[in-house]
């Protein structure tokens, strides 16, 4: 609803001084004693809020994670340990969780997964943040095909499954050390290659810093780059482009 | 064609033992003195190959310069100084130059530009990164809305121009100093913004590094970077995205 | 007392040449095994001398602490653990602890808070440091708003709290990951913002250092940047300005 | 006026819905072809919106000065060439130009100053960055006073002038190399210290970094930090500082 | 000659006190007033003295060059300028320069090239670097084979000469940007790659930092290092590993 | 087998479609679970695949150990625990362990090794690293020699020693703190030094940074080096280097 | 004894050739299996060799210290372990360890301490790293005073002591944090200051970074800095320059 | 004169009012208009204030040049451009300017030098910053010994003037690229060594980052470090050890 048409329908009477007033001091979320739930979250961005779980007090957490659940009817968290996993399960004993990945997950069934998000790995110890991009990924709709350990050291492991790549609406590519696999797919693919940089390595790669430069200074074109380990935020943006391939927008 | 089908033809007598070598020795490039021209870059990403003027020697320049614009009939060059296309123009004369962003560029007549990227700069200083992106978007058959000097100094003015921002498939931010347009648009659009850390600013922004922490820590989520300065790749991957967008892909 | 009065009471006897030479060898400390006590320090810069408890041996801690509390009938000591607090509380019973932001407090009774500072966070994550701030301000006699999780990536929650935070003689921003808040705040008040990078975040956030570049190179005006996670150096400097309003000193 | 006002007068017919609908929308700058002129930040701040002129194009310089200069009758520049002091002199006569600071001002006659800043260097090689902040603050009001070369290699000449500093409402602390100057202030004082690290210096200094990061860690308290060169921010917040104890707020 | 055949030769007679003394002092060099040629390098390490020419003081460079190009009939400088070129060819007029590898140098001729070392770059940018390699190995007897612009961005280029690589007895690596080549090239070679880091890119890429950590944290094996743009290194230590193979040492 | 060899024999019925699509797919690597083993490496580098130990999944460790001793009835493992040791020798039982070096090994009887590398450090606390690197040569055929602990704080250990350094076909210079030793031992022999930073050190060792940048900045010749603490990679490129001279390749 | 002398006496017969070969291939040290035990350091130095426990394996400490308390009757340990002191002690009943220090230590009765070294430190904290620096002087035969918790935020503690300081003939300045006790002193005293930075502070402090820059950029003369923590090279080089000045060497 | 004793002989009226408060307000210097010049400096340090001339403004350098000239009737600047010294010269004309060092010098004559400082240079282009140091030092009354280009590239020509290195009472070791010469040094002289990193060199050299790195992390000991390129500070923390020997203390 724009400003002018709250305005018009306030004046006729339509709307109360309150409803309108609501309106322009935009107040859309939930005060907690500890955090202020961004309960439009959904409407304006069309995703629910996630709860990174990391570092959160065990009652902050309980709190924020039941909210939302009783709100949305579901619940994504990330980067849970399995100690809050079994403090949560307490209260929603239908929660999901997956040590690889880390996520936390209470999901309502039914749910249809549409397009397609390609996430590759490098190497095996890639795999946990690769794990958190597709969960993510699957979590907001996108169907997701897994392409692990097909980093440059062996690159026709990569060759042999290209179709499979080049066929998604988006690619993550998942990458420690020297992170050159974002570099090889963005020359080799003309969707959009979503880099993410992992700690995956040891000494000169001060953890990530090396992956993250070379994906960021990548010599192919249509590559942008997420945070270090940030396997979230790569499935959420993977999810975004995916969405808007299948759903289109001409 | 699949190489099974390469191979069938071939025992077929369909195509020649050249043919079938040729394939599998993919070869796709014409061999100059100085580089090896990517020729069947379009097919395979669906762009032609694009050149990054700036350091290369003169002849080189000429050389790679008229061998695509003979073969395309059209070509696009980066970070081109005055001098430069001086040099191109006794050449092909109908080449254009834009001083601001620094592309050169001889476009064929009749394209159709669609869907719709928008270009946000924090500041008046950001605006040659964000025309080398608009223009490159432009080039490659993206309709592009600028909209400038909507930093967070003064917010407001940014929210001026929200509507016209949620509206396009794909934001584009364009940032120095702190670089905190980025985070404040992955907080109000719904769709992919690219992100792009430019080194405006002086003291600790250490030539851009400050904005391109920034961005690549964001606390707002559907955020993807690009190297500072990048206004080619912002425009490239904001392409990709917009295609996906206007032809769909379910 | 100036020395030229010093020099002059001394020459006609009203002072001694002991009185006279401790007041030039300027020597207003107490002098412990393992410190200097700097008992003047609350004539000198109108604060008492405060414990950073992190680190200190027990022995040390112990001393200093029962020094400064029989010495001002008060003491404040920051980053104490829980094992220091308890160890202390065996000699001060009466001494407080809070695990939030490890600050260790016995206060005098009937102290008056007055004026306002506004201490924000972008998430919840950041509430420790913000205790810090907070409570190291209150110590000090400065009255504290805090209002917690109103970081960028949901921006309306800042604005419908924005009249309580330009009502303050001092805004202290406290933000980790990309460090936007303290920009976003540098646009939409009129009072100096102390901005203070937080460690939280992860990958690229170099625990710290992205926020605190981020601070450092702000486009908007009226903020200037402490230590990362230093909650009590911006609670001290906000009070000296919450200070400098509330008496005036035109 | 508050939104409920606003909408009160506006069912009561007392404001247009245009009115209405403006205050809501929040537009008040002036559009330009290549900004966004902030032009109630005067309101919002306090202070007017001031040009950064450092690598912005003529014509771009030109418009944004006239356009500042027709509306407030006064206008000021940082970080101008002399070149650029003589291409608005023709536009702007009574221009003035400063090439130590590089400051450019037009200033209506007859403003008082009040309170006081002091503005200490380290060394000579600062007085470029004092200045800065010294003729900032005074653009804006404060009083002013400049105690220059007294950095730590030769400490007596900062004690000879101490009480001129401690008279002060804020102290700014100018150096470059190691940048000690503002540790040894802070511990002297009871007024916040506003640190400006500087370039000046060589080798291991890079460029500023290294007193910086002396002024981030430093050991004594009221101590907080802007952008390395940035006078023109530490004469900002000084001013805020100034006014507060100017005005009294309790 | 062992110290025991010299000690036993002396007591002999066979040699003087002033040889054998000469023999324990060490001083197989030539004392110049600015420099101690190392006139005894091709025997100690089978490579006569090149000199770096870059920042060399005129008469220092002409000196210098003089003494070995009398001493050895030919001599080799890097990174020299024209203005050095024109300066050394007064003095010895056969000499010749090439301004792409900034290479200067005279040549006995007759030498013959044995073995080979295949020279990699990924883009037209890097061959400068890769030139000076390839001379450099060429002056020292290597056979060369140039392989140039066969980044990582349209892979089928580098596969379509891998024949010509895999045939070398040690790769040399020249990338800039990310610098992915490297690891690539490793992943499929039997051979030693030699990696040269160039600062051919832009923003992060932090003048070659960002290949340098690439090629350091490659995920492939048989790859090592050399310094940003050091061609000369990359040259000197291929042809050590060329000399071994063409030689044998078993 | 040549590209042109496969289709002539497939157009002949030597081969089998099948076969010559295998050819052409290149998939020569077995699919698991977690994994894809490159089990074509050895033909096509000369070296079987390693497995790097270190943050392997239990599960995941044991399969691919397992699977590789079963193919090619030897295995190494670099970067192991005990742990991780014990749990593999339930499986096999044969297997052994170097805790300094942290090697895990099934060798086959009766390899013969041959040549020579010489293997030095600086410091006693540079022998894990070192080991890493000689018994990856060993396992892989090199004759190595020790030399340990001749570090240029006390030279002339260096210079007793020298003899055998210089006999190699190939030294690997292992070090910590400043790392000088790979430059003193680049001025001394003629033959590849192969340099490798360890992490050994504290302060402003950075974690062996300030090692890695001293040998990549060497002034002497014939240095290249691998990653902080990469002891496998050096043993691995070392081997390369002295198979070239055993085998010769003139 | 001169090369000359040496060769003329050996070839009157005075000495064998064993020994004159013994004295050219100079090999003045003990070999052990992990270390060459440098014994003639003292004859060359001045000092014997000193042990750094950290990370040593146990039975490569002891046999190291006691192969040197046999050979000179008195041992000293740095950066030691409780665990490994009282496995020393088992050996040698009579070593002595300190907590703070970290050293361990057996001394031979009777020397004499000479000389003075003033070490001062900024704050409590620093005091470990003061203490290996004065006890390592100490052991070298240099007196040595303690002037603890002088830092720049109450510098008039500094003050009251720099008498004494004055007196030294070296002073050993350690201070983490911003670093700045180090120019201070360097501005008050007319001997050569020996700053150790200190990893003590925390959040932009980078592990003692911050005070390292902050030293080597000192604005004062006569400073000369140490690594990070590096209590006993500074108490190393302080004894040089005590010795130096007690001894005399006009 | 001890602050006591000036006390006693103000009350007995040997010294006025005003002398006794000059003394205690402690104003040694003479205030310019630019700078406070510290004309007791050679009282407290015993060394004149010299001039770092680099980025002076014109006036400012004339004059103060000409007030120390003036006052001490010699003087030294250091960082001299060769029109600096043309400016200076037609004030004061018989100065001299060293265009290697860039030092500016006008010395009186008749001054003898005492004991040794041994200057060494690992190449040729170190020599500018050891003649910085070296003319330094002779200033302030050092006998000097230049021993240049001894690199650790050919370490013989090192040993061959070891002699005259051991003799000086401390030891400048002046080098870039690696900077490994200053932890040789340490190894082989017992006397302080001041090492001086240099920018000289390329690439991950860092301006000299690298050299100070490799400088403050020997693994010699009697090893300390000035700024990078800072000959002067060496020179002068040189003489300050030369003198302690020249005149005893003991």
């Amino acid at each position: 609803m724009e400003a002018r048409e709250v305005l018009r329908q306030f004046k006729e009477g339509a709307i109360s001084m309150e409803e309108a007033e609501h309106y322009f001091r935009r107040e859309p979320f939930e005060e907690m004693e500890c955090a202020k739930l961004d309960t439009h979250r959904e409407i304006r961005s069309g995703f629910p809020e996630v709860i990174y779980c990391s570092g959160k007090a065990d009652e902050h957490l309980l709190q924020i994670v039941k909210k939302l659940y009783e709100k949305n009817g579901e619940v994504l968290g990330t980067r849970a340990s399995r100690r809050q996993y079994e403090l949560v399960r307490e209260e929603i004993p239908g929660i999901q969780y997956d040590p690889i990945s880390r996520i936390l997950k209470a999901k309502k069934p039914g749910g249809v997964k549409t397009g397609k998000i390609a996430v590759c790995t490098a190497g095996t110890a890639d795999i946990p943040v690769a794990e958190e991009a597709a969960q993510t990924a699957e979590y907001f709709g996108s169907r997701v095909e897994r392409i692990f350990d097909v980093g440059v050291s062996g690159i026709h492991r990569l060759f042999s499954r290209l179709e499979a790549i080049q066929d998604a609406n988006c690619v993550v590519a998942v990458a420690g050390m020297e992170g050159a696999l974002a570099s090889v797919l963005g020359g080799l693919v003309d969707k959009p290659v979503i880099a993410v940089p992992t700690s995956v390595g040891y000494g000169a790669n001060f953890q990530g810093l090396s992956a993250l430069l070379t994906m960021v200074n990548s010599c192919a074109n249509g590559i942008a780059v997420v945070n270090i380990d940030n396997g979230y935020g790569a499935g959420y943006i993977a999810t975004q482009i995916n969405r808007l391939a299948v759903r289109g927008n001409g």
